[in-house]
């Protein structure tokens, strides 16, 4: 049985959040671990509406029904507002709509429409709602925020008026089963850590719709009192620092000294190379944050995106493999040049046995990808005291680039 | 310690191997898990030489010289061959050349001199060998046989005439510990298993050199009574059986019958598709075996690449992600692409929420790659009836093909 919360956040507002410990690759895709997530859906109570805000995954529909009769008779809701059609948010819709006996009237974006049909066979009442639109309902006043790419096109947030609550989707979540409900200043700094690392896998890619999302936001002069998110802590102490902590990962404000090495070594040639490079950044006071894929180590790729987002640089380190990159580094490469931002100088070395192939072709994909690519070094087979002289300048170049 | 083997397989001919349960991912990429792989070398002791055929994985080099020393002073060591430079397999070098006291004289291909210098620093005595090369040392004649790309360009293989040995390197190895030495019958069949996995994933790319190097030893009629690999089983009893098998895997001859199911699912619709393509080919009486890349599982791609190798044809099924094709069946693509051949048409099926263009790209690069698709089927969301019906239809497509 998975852990599941009920809790008044306000008045009239309740969160019901499940701790999702079972999921190991988030979109299956993610080595997210044993670190877990949540799903948090909200029910608004006032005199004559039920308002529920987004689900659970389908495999916690049953759980998600059970906490919900907690707090009212399923028949009794009135509306069900979906911020985005992910089924981590939307996956217990069907359920919910037939014990409510398809009373509820579901409202989203206009593109929802077809997906609630095509992905739970609901052809019930639908009310599309504009970018904009306010709906009062009995003491409530609810405002619509269509928020493209937040991380789906149709996804929208809710402005609770009267009580500043914003229920904001995926935006302004994270990662992690926090041990608490809201923002305590013991759990935030090492939440922030899951919350980067979820911005630079899930919504990394639409980044700049971040930025886009917020200014529109803040253009409305909303004020935010609490940022009630679907994944995550309850930001009431604090809302505007997860909304900082969002625009710094999207723009990939770097750490200073942050250097993010990330090497795969298939008898230890490019392993040499890594140590070459660890111990001259540390000769520079600098920070190296270290991801090895050898023949007994693969580190999550889940980590290595958090680290990208705000590294000082990056030092890449692949093998040749059929002439060509080695497939993992091939593949990491084209998360980061999707997902994170471009304003990483990287330094390039790669080990080969025929012909130095790897290491240019890397770089022109990182150059397509707008990252400066400082250097480029290729060495054959193991490092020799003459390449790892070139290894060391290169290593300085990056240091002094910054 | 790691297990290792000291075996006298025939009159002056020695095996050690050892038994590698340590590597998780061999070649810092293939899932071997804990099936572990042996990295076998061989010693030839005549009158007035002793010549030692490759030695062990570096990590091993302690526990080969302790084996070495077993069977002669390591200082007596007069030749070392090396059938490639792959560290697997060269590893120990250096430190059998410094307690032999740097008199033995290295023999390999002309190619593998300057990588014995940079991969392990070693400027000592090296003699090329020429394809087809005779060497005659204290009663044991040799021949070198140059078989380029098994699986580097500068391998050789080397035949001891008098014996019929073929000591082969990489070619007809295979992954695992067996629990024998030699090819005994009650091992065989699920060794091969193995040596299928092998050679779709670490020669895979370069399959069209195992039909050619094979039809090179057939041309020079080599009397071949035993195959003494660098991986695996001895083949004492059915050398032939090793060889027929290579080229079996290398033409990708199918098993009737058998249908690769490959799916990623982030939310169950790709999921509910494998299921009804599942269905169908049962009722054809087709024997699907199926890799589904799920929240909560991610099986190895390796044994994936060996079931790719002998399928009669594929299922592929992806979600749209990034409007692209979902990663990790890109990367799976990218791996079948290169080393499967091209014999086995392709079904695809993709979901989508947006725009149906992930189905469509992934037939392009299968239909690049010279794989026929027979049928690109996309669907919204979960598959509602119609799109079941398209599914099962495209399904009897592929079933008829073949």
């Amino acid at each position: 049985m998975p852990k599941t919360h009920l809790a008044q956040i306000l008045g009239d507002v309740y969160l019901l959040r499940v701790d999702d410990e079972e999921t190991r690759y988030f979109e299956a895709l993610w080595e997210i671990g044993n670190k877990g997530i949540t799903y948090n859906s909200y029910l608004l109570m006032s005199d004559d509406a039920v308002v529920l805000l987004d689900t659970w995954k389908k495999t916690y529909a049953d759980e998600f029904l059970e906490n919900l009769r907690e707090l009212v008779d399923v028949r009794d809701v009135t509306h069900i507002i979906l911020h985005h059609m992910e089924p981590d948010h939307s996956g217990s819709l069907r359920k919910v709509l037939e014990e409510n006996g398809f009373r509820a009237e579901v409202l989203g974006h206009q593109l929802s429409k077809n997906m609630v049909r095509s992905f739970y066979g609901v052809n019930g009442k639908f009310r599309a709602v504009r970018d904009g639109e306010r709906l009062s309902l009995g003491g409530l006043t609810l405002e619509f925020i269509h928020t493209p790419w937040l991380h789906w096109p149709e996804t929208i947030m809710t402005y609770l008026g009267d009580r500043g609550v914003l229920f904001s989707g995926d935006a302004f979540g994270g990662f992690s089963i926090p041990s608490a409900i809201f923002d305590e200043d013991r759990i935030v700094p090492g939440y922030l850590t899951f919350v980067k690392e979820y911005i630079s896998t899930v919504i990394g890619n639409y980044r700049q719709y971040i930025t886009k999302n917020i200014n529109k936001l803040m253009e409305r002069n909303l004020d935010v009192k609490m940022i009630a998110p679907a994944h995550g802590l309850v930001w009431k102490n604090d809302p505007k620092a997860v909304i900082d902590f969002y625009l710094k990962v999207a723009e990939g404000v770097p750490e200073k000294g942050k250097v993010l090495v990330i090497y795969a070594s298939m008898y230890g040639a490019c392993d040499a190379a890594a140590g070459i490079v660890i111990r001259e950044l540390e000769r520079n006071r600098k920070k190296p944050i270290v991801y090895g894929f050898t023949d007994s180590e693969r580190p999550p790729i889940s980590g290595l995106m958090g680290d990208a987002a705000d590294a000082e640089s990056m030092v890449i380190i692949t093998p040749t493999y059929e002439s060509d990159v080695f497939p993992l580094i091939s593949y990491i490469t084209d998360m980061i040049s999707r997902k994170i931002p471009g304003n990483k100088p990287i330094l390039i070395l790669s080990s080969y046995g025929w012909a130095g192939v790897a290491g240019k072709r890397l770089a022109e994909r990182f150059e397509i990808a707008k990252f400066p690519v400082v250097d480029v070094v290729e060495f054959h087979g193991r490092p020799d005291e003459d390449s790892e002289k070139r290894i060391i300048e290169s290593t300085r170049k990056l240091v002094s680039y910054v």
